[in-house]
Formats: C-alpha cells, structure tokens, sequence
C-alpha cells in the first residue's frame, strides 16, 4: 500500500457532507490526521518544500542548554502525543547533540513556575526538510506554539507517517486570544478544566478567563472569607490546591488564567454567607434561577471596600497574572436607588444616576486592584467618564463599545460576536474581526484592541454538554485572534474544520462522544444511527429562544435532543453549497443530494420505531414528523431537474407548506435545512 | 401514539445480533431502559403485579424520621436520575407525609459520616403499585440497594414513563462483593474511581478494593513518610485528601473501601526513598517495564516492622474499614536467598524455605495490623501453615486455592475467574460460582466464603481505556455475587446485558463512547462505521498474549485497534445461536444472518479506503484482507443452504485456508466468529 506522501484535501466538500450524515453506502471521506493544508490556526507565512521527514522510531528531539521544565515537559508530551496520532514507539527524553531528528534552538528558557506574561513573544520558525526539523524560537513559549503546528503537520505518508517539508514563520496577529468558561452557574469539574486547556493550547489560546463567582455559586475557596464558598456554593466549589493546580497547568502550556469575581452584581452567591455587603435587607439564599438578581454590594460603606481589598489580596497571590476580572455586568441598580442609605451616598457625593455610583465602585476597586499589582478588566457596563484610563474593557454588547472603549483609550477585548451559546455558526465568528475595517480606529487606537475571548456561559450546559458547545467553535475564534487578518477564506476554513475537530478529540475532548451518549439515552438503543441522520440536520436554538421556552435551572438535567445537537452543523454549511452546485448542473453534486435526501428517507421509519419505544424523543415528534416529508420534498426536486419534467402544479404549494411546519422550533432545535431546500423546491418548480 | 406498559423484550436475542453492528437496513432492536425483565442483578424474589405507577411531575418522596445523610442525597440522587432517564421535571427535595408516591420505611439511619460495614443488612423490600410504592429496608444501605432495583423498573408506557407494579423481596447471596482497580501500574485519576463508583452502586457491588502500590508506582500521599508518595509516583498519586474524598463518595453510595499495600513483593517504588527496606543494596529506581521483580522488603530486620506500624498506623486512620489488604503476591524469594543476613536470620529461625520466611512476615504484619484494629487480606500466596487464623484470603491461581483456604478456616475470597485482563466471556464470569456444587465444603466452610472480587489490573489498560475493559463485564460478576445460586441463564444474562450497558451509560460511564473515540483517531475519519463493523467481529487478545506480543510499559500509549475492540463483543454470544438456528431451518435466522455477512461486505471496501490512508490502522491488514473473504464465505454457506445446492468439491477446503488464516492473532486481536462460520460451511458442505 502506497499512498502520496501528506496527501491534501480536495478543497471540494460536497462528500463531506454525506460522510458525515454517516450513509452507509457512501465512499468516507478520509480526514488526514494533519498536513499542510489542514493547519488551524493558519500561520503568518507557510512556504511549502519538496519531500517530507519520516517518523520513525528513531526520532529524537535535542533541546538547548537549560531549556526550563515548561519546555522540557513540552516536548515529552509532544512525543508522547506524536506516538499516540501515529502508532510510532518514541522515546520520551531528549538525545543530545546533533543527532536529533528535531532540534530546538530557544534561549535558556523561563523556569516553568514563572507563569506566561501578556506580552511574551510566541513567535517561532519551523523549517522541516527530508532529514530534520528546527523549531527556533524567542521564549518557550514561542517554542510551544510551533510544537502544536509541527504535531498539526503530522500525517500519513506511504505506509507510515512523516511531516511535510516547510519553512514556516509565524506570530500572533493578537496577544490575548481567550477562553472564557463560567463555572459560576454549573460548577466544571477539575478534569473538564484541564482537558480544556489542552484543547486551548493545541489551537494557541493562551488566555483562560475562569468566571468564579455568580448568583448560583461561589466556587472558590476564601481562607480569608470562608462563608464565601462553604455558604454560597451547596459544596461545589475549587480548593484552592485545585486553583493552583489549574495554573500550573495552563501555564505548562502557556496559558494565562485570568480569574473573575464579579461585582457589585451577581453576587447573591456572596450575600448569604455575608449579608452584611449586601444594599438590601437578607437574609439571602441561593437561587437556582438564572437570570438578573436586584442584588449587589453596597458601595456607599468603606466596609464594602475593606473586605474586597482583604479578598482581592489574597486572590492577587492565588492568581499570578497581572490581570484580574471583577466583571461590573448587569447591576440593575434596583436595590441602590431603594436604599435610603445609598440614597443619602449618592446625593451626598453628588451621582444623579446609579451608573455613576457605578463608576465610583469602579474607580475604588481599580484602586484596590492596583495596591496589589492588579490591571482591572471589566465587561461593558463599566465603560463611562470617569473610569480610570488602565481599566480593560471585555466588549459584550455591540462592537461599538469596543471601539467606543479604545477611542477613549482603554484597552479592549471583543467577546460579543464569540459567545458560544448564541449558536452563532463558526463562519460568523470567523468573519468577525476585532479591528473591522470600517472600525475609523488610529493606530494607536487599534493597538488597544488586544484581541478577543470564546465565552461559554453556563446556564444551558454542565460538565457532560459542554464540550461540544465550546469545540470545535472555539478554534474558529483561535485562528481569527492569531492569523492574519486577510484570512476569510470561509470554505477553506470549514474544509481544515472538518479535520480539526477530529484533532481536538485526540487532545482528550468529548464534543464528539458526548452528544452520542446522549443520542443512546434518548432511543433508549445501542442504534443510534438513524437519531444521529436526524441530528445532523439540526441545531440547538440560540440562548434567548432556549431561555424562553425552557426554565432551566441548576437542577435542570440536559440530557435532552437540544443538548445531543451539535452547533452550526456541517450540513448547515454544506447543503446551501450542495444545492447551489446541484443548480448549476454539476452531477456530481446532485447524485450526492440523492444520497443524501435517501439517506433520510432509509432512517426515518426505523426514527419512527425508536419513538415509539421512547417517550423523551417523541418530544420532538413534529419534527421527526417533518423529517421525511424533507426528504421526499429533496428528491423530488432532484427527479423534477434530472428530468426536466414539471411537477403538478400544487406541488410548490404543497411544499411550502412542509416547510412551514417544519420551521416553528421545537424540542429546543432547527432544522439547518429549510433554506437550502426551498431553493431547490423553487428551482424545480420554476421548470417548465 | 401508545405502546404497552413497560414492555417486555422478547428472548429472542437474534435481531440484537445485527442492531449491535449498526447495519443501516435493519429495524433497530428497542432496548427499553428499564422493566422487570431487565434488573441486573437479578433479585431473590419477585412477583410481578397488575398495572404500573406513572412517573409525572407529581411524583414525590417521602423519607421516615431522621433518615440519615446517605439516605438523603441518594434520594435525592435517585430524583435527578429518574429525570435524566424520563425527562420528567421531579422535585429533589422530599414531601413530608403520606402524600408521597414512594415512601421509604427505613429505621432512623446511621449517619454518612458511618462508612458501611461488611456484614451490614442489605434486604430490602419493594412494593408498587399503580398509585404507590413502598421501599422498605433494615438499613439505609438496604434502601439504597432497593433504590436501584426501582430506577431500573423505570420504562416507557404509553406515552410517558412508569413503574411496573411489583413485589420484591431481595438481600444478597454474599457479602463482599468487590471489584479491584489497580492504580499502581496506572494512575487512574480520581474521576475514573468516581464514576467507578456510581457505577459500581448500580449494580450493588459494595466493596471497592484499591490496589494503591505496586512496582511501578506508589500512590498515595504518606504524610509519615513522604518519600514514598515523592518519589514513588513520577508525582502521581492521589492527595489524603483525594483518599478521603473516594472513601466519603463511595461510604455514600454504600460501598466500603479497601486498600492494599502491597507487601514484601512488588515494591519497588517504596525502595526509590526508602532503599533502608530493601533484601538488596540500591540505590533503587522506578522500572517502567512490568513484571515479576526480585526487589521485597527484608524481613529480618525490626526495622521494617517498625516502618510498616508506623505507616500502616497512619493508613488505619485514614482508610476506615476493618479489612487492610496487603498483597503478598509473587515475592520470589531471590534477594532473601542471596542476601547474607537474610540467609542467617533463616537458619537461626529454622526456616527452610523463602516461603516459610514469607509465612513469618505475614505473622508480623497480622498482628501489626491486630494493633490498628485491622483484619489482613492477602492474596493465595500467603496460605501456608502457620498463617493466622484471621487473615482473608483472595483467591487468583485456581479455585483449588480457594477451597484449601476454607477448609483451613480462612474466610475467602474469588477473583480468579473474575479477572477482566483474562478477556473471559461474561458467560464464563456468571457461571463461575464462588460455592461450586462439587466443592466439598462444609455449610460452616461455605460460610467462610465471603464473595469474590471482579479484578482490573492496569499493565494494559490507562484512564482512557479501562471503562470498556471493566464493564459491562463486571457487572455480571455483581449477579453472581448477588443472586441466587440458581441464576444460571446465559441467554437471559446477555439479554438483559445488552440493557445494563446502556444504563451503565447513564451512569457515567465511558465503556461505549471511549472505543469510539479510538476508532476516529485510528481511521482519521468522522466516518468511522466501516470500522465499526469490522471491531464487531473481533476482541483483545488475552494477558497473557498481549504481554507477550507488545512489550507495553507505563509510557505505552493504549490508542490501537485492540483497546478499541471491547472484550466479549456481542457477536461472540450471538453467531453461534444465529448459525444454530439457522442450520435448524429458522427462516429469520438466516435472513439475519444473510444481512450481517452483508454489512461486513459492504463495509469492507470502505474500510480498505480507510486503511489506505492510515498507516496505524494498516497493522491490521491480515484481518482487514480476511474479513471480506469471512463474509462472502457465509453468504455462500447460505446461498447452498437455501438452494440446497451442493458446493463445488474445492469449496470446504478454501473456506477452511481462509479460516486458517484469520485465526492467527494479529493486531492483538481475535476474530470472535470463526468457529460459528465453520459450523455453517461444513454444514453447507455436507449438502448432498
């Protein structure tokens, strides 16, 4: 068996799309495990050469003089990670000397315990010809990135495995590319944490921002205020042996940890163990509702600012980097203007609005932050005169607060097109950019934009879901924070998509399996497969709509078809592409149509059976009821334009009206099909 | 859309054959997630009733006075479990009086804090009714036991979701029913002995045997003397704080803890800081390599005693249970004999044997223990003459051990059959019965046995892997365990297996979606059902072959075809009923088996386009190549069968060159349908 070395994707995706859909008669689409077409993030420049350097059992690295443990333990996982993609036995230490395969030239590097700083250089030049590999680069860190774009180059070469041929010079277009994750409102287990950073590392984030305390929760342990996290947790919060573990570790792989507490709102969590901060009479309990509370600290009382100062000390040494999130979201005010005392305060102090008094708790803890070495970052809300010019801003609501921010000379991070539960595609979020063109931003203005950070909040999703809410549309936001900016090319990106996703799950990820366990939960079957031809033609709906039409809370089990659906769903993409070849004629892609349609067709009535047997999926049952009738509406469009024979005149209509039912949201998802296939029905039904 | 009250599954098990390889064609098999029919373990009595008790919102419980914290939370787990399984929104929190639908009858309760005890009541009686039920135990651990018989009861009706009415009258048949996790070898992180444990409870095993030191690896935080824990792990070992959390989680779930040390063999990785204990001089090292080592304790030295009462001292304290393992397995004596001091403190003691040293090490360790108020478990090499009466024996040469144990008066315990790196079929696992018929012993000698313990031992297994090697196999070793003697129904057993492994599932468990994640890794490919098929056919060689063909050690990866390929797939029970039947003349039979043979036909040209791409999945290439050959064989048997025409006369003897091919192990996998085949062409062959 021979195949050619580093073989590259087509950039066709018209098979993809049934491969994944999982008809059992289609040729699969192969996915190399890496390649130089399949790099996600995309480098700064890549310049191809001729041949490739084989993995063999003889590979071995050769680290400089004092490498530092980050980049030692590095390099043993990148072996160890090498020999699980590729079969290949490979020893774990270094060789030295210049016998090595891949030979590392990084000066002596930063011991490990000095965690990644904001402005660290991560660039890095990887150059492979036939023979060797040499990762050159400033820091370790720059050296770890270039590690996960070697590993990414990794693939099938004749009967074994080899990296192509390249020099590649790379460097991040921003320094802050971030995850959020809210362990507020589902407490996240240790390991969904650390698995996460591995996923982070390997598309080069480097910033996770960990939102500590909500209504819901106070996750941390507080030596200082113990009835922090032992009253306002019910028992689910971090050690903070575990707080220091989660650096360390995000710090092996060169990811910061930016921890927040947010205040003055969100802080129900906080009050009942120490309702004396609170601008309202308690006593307080834990609400198992999401939502916006009326609670917040009383800002008029220096004793509210005394216990942040005590707390926000020893947090300052539990979080090494010198950025700290105290949030400033959602503080409705309510409570402030209903206390005479905080009402006497205002007057007193001469604020006509809440927000000013906002401003004021503002202006105290960036105080508070800057005794203890700490830069504030807030969301939003906190942007008004009179916030000190250090505070950065995290842009949550319309990009036109991110630039408001800059243009008033506050460093800025966009977050607002990369929430992760508004079930926006991975081409939207690849498209935004955090510096639009038409931003009218100076240049020094546009040096304020820092970058930008995925937010997972975690009403809708807990430790089993939300893998597959945050991947694999979070490398999407990876590649817009590190690569060029010309990068837009949105089919190219869902093609190396396609094999990323895959890659994410070596790195330990559960965005594929879970959702499958689910789907076994739901037909109550070890046949999933005509659930999982359902669902992929399915997306959750976005977070308002859930909000709405399902009271969630943390009790809520999500183990629902919702939660077993996949945002932005290849077949999202795909099939308007499908359609849109099908029209022009091409055959190829009507026969993958037909496969496609009939595929559909095969698995909806063994769908019917499993409904039958199971009442938590006959919960769907007017979609699962629509599905077919899709199917039908697909293939006859395609027998209408293969052989140019008008349908019945009602034919259209009666199409129209399919598709009118099947768009009301049901069960909490949406078909990811209807427009597509309308283009197709009207096609057919214009043929005369 | 109605279907009928908590239906029950047929006994015939052959569509189950084809829904388990996923062929596109077939109606799936509905498993409902539970029903009388489905309880595993099987209870001691029950009498089914009319009519079912619905499961609505409405659905509350009521707990007796001071009903304990175990029995409590587990309510209340029982709760967010029966909403996962339904969907149904329940109320966590209980309902005071008789308005309840279930009603617990349990006397006060001892408190969580009170970990359970090995000779606890564990009975249980259960009534329901159409508007009721009625959990009626001794003991709060008895109720949970019961809690598990009712969320397996739970099953689709109509179009909700009830609880078959029902009397059960159920207690265990022994009392220590255990499963062992060797964490020494690999660590398994707290997480896996976690879900472990959920698992574990659902199938009422109560005795969680923790293999905590091994060659390999010692670990556990020793705060006496740390230079175990650092430098015997490479750091990885679990915190006191972890053990605790482990101890508190499955005191719980009603499971006690039991650790092993163990001494004087397989502790290389005490000697690393403590070379002062060794038979041998040092300096000592952690050997990656498993295996028999000749490094032990010296025995003739007080020192060691002293060491071994000082931490077991501390083990006593944190680890509450009575029982103490400390191994004694496969200490070969070596360094006893050449050690000069050793060889002269045998002849002064009169000691002719290194057995008989070993037999005055056990001594020591007794009473060592008797002092902590613990009670010695060992394994079958402890038992030789002179060995105290109280220490336990586990049983893991053959059974013959066992019995000798008894007859000494050793309480006793199997695992021999139960080890689940031996790949033995659960049919062998169910039928190996602790008491045989034929074994000879008193009623007072059958007292004597305790149980038997389920074994996972980790020279092949990582956190990744070892669901899939555990269950759902273990969970037949806990029917032995708990049901009667006369349980002996292997066709039932796998009947209600293939139920049990989904709800494992629900459980937490990764035994269905960690294979999966392999089989993407091994073909690059989202598409993985090709493969899926084929690993349908095959199972992981046993121990005793793996060790010999991969020489694995503690850096190997697990990522290969074989720990995809689960232990005693389906198939293997199932072909040969299928070929029986179908050589019996059962139409459906053969129509069955005519769609398997064409699912592996029609998945293997996929698969070799697969393999073409994928150097690692191209190990398996003699399998891969004979598989098609496997299913054109049956298809052709069946084809002579039908037509009851006979064979070309070279038919039999190419069919038995392609079978004499496939059966050679490559890969370390098996096929696990050759012998059914075989059946069926020689039974074409003799067509006339």
């Amino acid at each position: 068996m021979k195949i050619p070395a580093c073989f590259v994707l087509a950039p066709v995706v018209f098979t993809l799309a049934v491969a994944w859909v999982g008809g059992a008669k289609v040729i699969a689409q192969i996915a190399p495990i890496g390649s130089l077409s399949t790099l996600m993030p995309l480098p700064a420049k890549m310049v191809p050469q001729a041949g490739s350097l084989a993995i063999t059992p003889a590979f071995r690295y050769a680290l400089g003089v004092d490498p530092g443990s980050r980049l030692t333990q590095a390099a043993q996982r990148l072996m160890a990670r090498m020999e699980q993609r590729t079969g290949v036995q490979l020893a774990r230490e270094p060789l030295a000397g210049a016998a090595a395969t891949l030979t590392f030239v990084v000066p002596a590097a930063t011991a490990l315990e000095s965690v990644p700083q904001p402005n660290v250089d991560e660039s890095y030049i990887l150059d492979v010809d036939a023979t060797h590999a040499t990762l050159t680069a400033k820091t370790d860190i720059g050296a770890l990135r270039g590690m996960e774009t070697l590993l990414q180059l990794v693939c099938a070469s004749g009967d074994g495995y080899a990296i192509p041929a390249v020099h590649i010079e790379d460097a991040p277009r921003f320094p802050w590319r971030g995850l959020m994750i809210d362990s507020g409102r589902h407490f996240m287990p240790v390991p969904v944490l650390l698995r996460t950073l591995d996923a982070m590392a390997s598309v080069k984030l480097n910033v996770f921002h960990w939102h500590l305390s909500e209504d819901q929760g106070f996750r941390l342990e507080s030596k200082v205020y113990p009835r922090l996290h032992e009253m306002g947790s019910n028992g689910q919060f971090y050690t903070q042996d575990q707080a220091r573990e989660v650096v360390a570790y995000a710090s092996a792989r060169g990811i910061r940890v930016v921890p927040e507490f947010d205040v003055p709102g969100h802080t129900q969590s906080w009050l009942v163990g120490h309702p004396e901060l609170g601008s309202a009479l308690g006593p307080f309990v834990l609400d198992p509702e999401f939502g916006i509370s009326d609670d917040a600290l009383d800002p008029s009382r220096e004793f509210t600012f005394e216990f942040l100062d005590s707390f926000f000390a020893e947090m300052a040494v539990l979080f090494p980097d010198p950025y700290l999130h105290t949030g400033g979201d959602e503080s409705n005010g309510k409570q402030w203007r209903a206390n005479p005392a905080i009402a006497a305060f205002m007057q007193q102090h001469g604020f006509k609005t809440t927000e000013e008094l906002q401003t004021y708790f503002s202006q105290r803890v960036v105080a508070i932050l800057a005794a203890h070495h700490k830069q504030m970052v807030g969301w939003d809300e906190i942007l008004a005169p009179g916030l000190p010019a250090q505070a950065v801003i995290q842009n949550w609501h319309g990009i036109k607060f991110l630039l408001d921010a800059a243009q008033q000379g506050h460093m800025a991070i966009l977050s607002q097109p990369f929430y992760l539960d508004h079930m926006r595609s991975a081409a939207d979020m690849f498209l935004a950019d955090p510096i639009p063109t038409d931003a009218g931003l100076t240049a020094e203005q546009q040096k304020l934009i820092l970058g930008g950070e995925a937010c997972m909040w975690a009403e809708h999703v807990n430790a089993a879901t939300i893998d597959s809410r945050i991947w694999p549309r979070a490398a999407v936001v990876a590649e817009r924070l590190w690569s060029p900016a010309e990068d837009r090319n949105v089919d190219d990106m869902y093609r190396r998509l396609s094999v990323e996703t895959l890659r994410l799950e070596y790195e330990g990820l559960m965005h594929l399996s879970g959702p499958v366990r689910i789907e076994r939960l739901l037909t109550g079957s070890a046949d999933i497969h005509p659930l999982e031809v359902f669902i992929s033609t399915l997306q959750p709906v976005d977070f308002g709509v859930r909000s709405h039409q399902q009271r969630a809370n943390t009790l809520t089990v999500f183990d629902r078809l919702v939660d077993a659906a996949r945002p932005d769903p290849p077949l999202r993409h795909q099939m308007p592409l499908l359609v849109d070849a099908a029209l022009a004629g091409d055959p190829a892609a009507r026969a993958n149509l037909r496969t496609l349609f009939q595929s559909w067709q095969d698995a909806a009535p063994v769908l019917d059976k499993l409904e039958a047997g199971s009442p938590i999926l006959h919960e769907a049952h007017t979609h699962i009821a629509a599905w077919p009738k899709l199917a039908a509406m697909g293939l006859q469009a395609l027998q209408v334009l293969d052989t140019k024979t008008p349908p019945p005149a009602d034919w259209l209509d009666a199409q129209k009206a399919v598709l009118h039912d099947a768009v009301a949201p049901q069960e909490l998802v949406d078909f990811v099909v209807l427009a597509p296939l309308q283009k197709l029905a009207e096609a057919a039904a214009s043929v005369k």
